[in-house]
């Protein structure tokens, strides 16, 4: 692992030169309950006292903690010069920075992402009182920029890992088109998967509570919601939300499958089509897909196709990162809506990789929904999931 | 669990009205990441678009969340008014303040204490984005106060989870001197105590690479840095810092061994004295500690004590609050240093639990350290743990 966060750390620096930022500081206290989402990028551990993790354009890293973490710090190797205070955080940082002189410190705060937003506002008040009577507080700037592009953009380490968690997860999916059958409950579904995956050994991708999210006929919950006792019955869409967390990364995948009923041998004409519209949707976003492109624009390219055939838009965006987190990076595949901020608007880039799962439901049987991941590509993006090209029939 | 959370939610009411503050508002987003801890206090759920949880003074919760969120929330079954908004945070919140008009709106930031410091800078941000045009934002205080009190004092039904979570650690210690011989290593003695957690259904309560924590011989890390590959020998001082997360509560407590050399029947003098020094100190702390009293007051009896008879003063406090993380609340028996900010300061509060942990070094042998913990009482404070008397002896 220690090499991934080199890995990381030194295409941090390239990206602290192409944005012309000198410094980038992780500032953090009592991490392990207000954890800061770019230790895990950097670091890879906690730290108890307020403790600065720098990052230097020159390439220089810098860590300055208590002196009882010192040691910890130490064994990460991640770090050119480690320094141990005792009572006082504030004298070693700010000579720190005397010797450096930064004229830009990005620190880890934004509007937009919630994984660049990793320093409290009590935290960010101590450290405007740290650089009182400094020229620093005032070079303080956003690591938003800097933080979408190290998380967004995979080293092809980081791809090999998704791509394990995505064969994994889809090997999982494969064992519940076994166990599904009228009469099996959500929550027996969900204990059934939960299972599979601590078997082997997997984490969870998100919350326990709706991981994986299991959704059987017209009366199932929202996305979002966690399984119930719905009983799964003939004459049902079933749909199953679920990734696992393998080596540090995520995967997040949907699949669908519906319960013939007596007699029938293939889907009802209008499941048929409601499976089709999302299948295609995601090819045709898919296809629309290349770097400097706006996510709103491939939301759009799937939203509107769905609409076209009659559907209601989905009540949320087309596609999100994939990384560390299940929802990672900064720009996303969003529609133009107040509460995803600046996401939608942020180019695309060469490296990231995208979730795709539009929705629609279809009225008396269920939610139509699939979800894919792609990996944007130079001039496009290609499949990471091998994409579900047929309803899975199960009697 | 629900009904623990109501508890506190009733607590958090009283508490309002006795600091006098009209609202508490927990505004989070994609909290899975972004974990405010007052969630866990209130709700127990996480949420992922921008969400007000809301408790006021009159007693009234309100939640307003993301739609796809709406039945999470309301199967929580705490919150009077539930509202799910599609586009959208700003109207529905306004909305909410005008009808209630709060003089007084407690958020949750700190500079002085994590637990109460869940709100992240850019979030923090956008909350004054969502007020302006209104009188709110001039109307925002910090919430640590209320966060310090729910967090600190302890219901009925916490301090009995928080026994059976202390009696469970207690045994495991007990299994440790069975295993522990000369030739095992600082790992081998963790991974026999996590596995002896997991096989009970416990989880770690802080980081696994130091939970638990063991430290053989003078060589040893210091405290906070994980077990080694370092070897038991006779003539060894060995401890082990360590506690489990169960129901949702935590335990830490310390426990300290002597490895006997060839011929021995007791530890040697200076070991003895060591032993005696810490378990006496721990007494006289506890025997000081009563409601009303600053933590540092009592950081001073132990300290004192130790340094006369001596030794050099710990490099750390002599015990902080423990709750549903193992370094919980707002005060703690800090010595009156700068990293701790007013934390030192704070008063003591009836029906919180601290634990007692100072330490020394014994020359040549290790570091002599317990770890106790206390819950306050109306006119002092009780032992939860059952204290270590005698050092416990290896052959």
């Amino acid at each position: 692992m220690s090499n991934l966060f080199k890995e990381k750390i030194n295409q941090a620096v390239e990206i602290l030169k192409e944005k012309e930022v000198d410094m980038w500081l992780t500032f953090v206290r009592e991490s392990s309950i207000a954890h800061d989402p770019a230790l895990d990028m950097i670091a890879g551990i906690n730290l108890t006292w307020e403790s600065a993790l720098i990052i230097n354009r020159d390439g220089e890293t810098a860590a300055i903690v208590g002196s009882l973490e010192l040691d910890n710090i130490k064994n990460t190797g991640l770090f050119d010069s480690v320094e141990g205070y005792l009572e006082s955080f504030t004298k070693s940082f700010t000579a720190y920075l005397d010797k450096k002189n930064p004229t830009k410190i990005a620190i880890n705060f934004s509007k937009n992402s919630t994984l660049a937003d990793g320093l409290t506002h009590g935290l960010y008040l101590n450290l405007l009182e740290h650089l009182k009577n400094t020229p620093y507080a005032e070079r303080l700037i956003s690591s938003e920029e800097i933080i979408a592009a190290l998380r967004g953009r995979k080293s092809q380490t980081e791809l090999n890992i998704m791509k394990e968690a995505i064969d994994e997860t889809l090997k999982i999916f494969d064992d519940v088109t076994g166990f599904l059958k009228p009469g099996v409950t959500e929550l027996e579904i969900s204990k059934f998967v939960k299972a599979k995956a601590a078997e082997k050994g997997f984490g969870m991708a998100w919350d326990d509570d709706h991981c994986p999210a299991v959704f059987t006929g017209p009366d199932a919950g929202g996305a979002h919601s966690g399984p119930t006792n719905n009983i799964v019955q003939k004459g049902h869409i079933v749909n199953m939300d679920f990734g696992i967390l393998h080596k540090g990364y995520c995967s997040d995948l949907q699949r669908m499958w519906y319960i013939l009923r007596d007699g029938e041998t293939e889907a009802p004409a209008e499941v048929k089509k409601g499976f089709e519209v999302i299948r295609d949707s995601i090819q045709k976003a898919a296809a629309a897909i290349k770097p400097g492109m706006q996510g709103c624009q491939i939301d759009d390219v799937a939203r509107n196709y769905i609409i076209e055939n009659g559907y209601e838009g989905y009540p949320h965006g087309l596609g999100h990162q994939v990384g560390k987190v299940a929802h990672d990076g900064g720009s996303g595949l969003f529609p133009r809506w107040d509460r995803y901020g600046n996401a939608p608007f942020i180019p695309i880039e060469e490296g990231q990789i995208y979730t795709i799962e539009p929705r629609l439901t279809v009225e008396g049987f269920g939610t139509a929904t699939l979800e894919e991941e792609i990996v944007v590509t130079k001039n496009g993006c290609k499949f990471i999931s091998e994409p579900q090209k047929e309803l899975i029939l199960v009697r």
